[in-house]
């Protein structure tokens, strides 16, 4: 049983093949480095080799540069995206809204916030930045689009600015903990019906 | 002239007390040493001391810790807060919304990005980084207040999740450029009218 029970304990399963193992190897070690205080400028592909016990051919044979793998090996820290179920907008909204700021791999909270002063010191790490982010913001879109092509949003929406006012608030809680009595357990449907209805009194 | 000029460069002009001009340079050299890369845990009341030319008991007599030191110290780089003209509820917001994450001194920009890996790691800085805002934030909150009270906002608000959805969004955009192609200038009235609003049609 134990080799079903865990992926992670069982990396050298022999079903997958060596190129898929040696690639986890090598996200894991740039992970481990990066969460150990590496950052994005100083980490090297040496490092990385070193660490993952392959050669520096096998990494630039799936990666062709640190840039790139740089991306993969972030993204991996949350996880799969969520599907939106694609029926009801404000239920999307606040299923992409609840998964903002949220890891899968406990790394994620050494790494991510030491990011953040990086990512304006290059176009490097700005454009590292998008895109680790980017294909989210695009399922969010997606979803505001719909919305306001079914009728159930403003048909003068701006989508880009919707988003940043979807996604700041969580980001700051979950990043700062902007305010410490907020419960972020239903702040994503808070955020989503707030924003849906407006602050004005309804008359 | 030039003494009316500019009082920055007449830290020792005759009219102010000695005891003023030590406090400055105290503040000062904190935050020259935070801009050169000391973080908050590093830095010590000797470095400080040592820098603004003062003896540590000098220091003592006006701050009880390094903590408040630091804490006077960040303030500064915001400047004085605005002040709300009290009228127009979704005018004062906007005039709030505006002077988030705006700095006047051009210190911050090395300083403030680091502060926020630095937040989570233990109660003192959490403190540190809640006596900085809290003051901005009751400005905010009263302005809420004011509104729920007059009618023009719902009796229902959640005024503390009202602050985290208006503050957010400018947070993450000028502190992670969190998408490039949104106007800063505008984003203040166009982030408050947007939640007053709400996103439904009108019908």
């Amino acid at each position: 049983m134990s080799d079903m029970t865990s992926t992670a304990d069982a990396p050298r399963s022999p079903g997958r093949p060596r190129s898929v193992r040696a690639d986890e190897a090598i996200v894991d070690a740039t992970l481990d480095l990066l969460a150990e205080g590496s950052t994005v400028e100083t980490i090297t592909i040496e490092a990385i080799a070193a660490r993952a016990g392959v050669g520096k051919a096998t990494i630039y044979r799936r990666w062709p540069n640190k840039v790139a793998l740089l991306r993969d090996a972030l993204r991996t820290l949350k996880g799969t995206p969520p599907e939106p179920a694609g029926r009801s907008v404000r239920d999307d909204l606040v299923l992409l809204v609840g998964a903002i700021g949220h890891h899968v791999d406990p790394r994620a909270a050494r790494i991510m916030p030491c990011l953040v002063p990086e990512v304006n010191r290059s176009p490097d790490q700005y454009e590292l930045y998008q895109g680790i982010i980017e294909p989210r913001r695009q399922m969010m879109r997606e979803v505001l689009q719909r919305g306001v092509r079914a009728g159930e949003l403003r048909a003068d929406l701006d989508v880009e600015l919707t988003m940043a006012m979807l996604t700041g608030p969580m980001l700051v809680q979950r990043m700062l903990r902007w305010h410490p009595d907020l419960d972020e357990a239903t702040m994503p449907e808070r955020v989503v019906d707030t924003i849906l209805a407006g602050l004005r009194p309804r008359d």
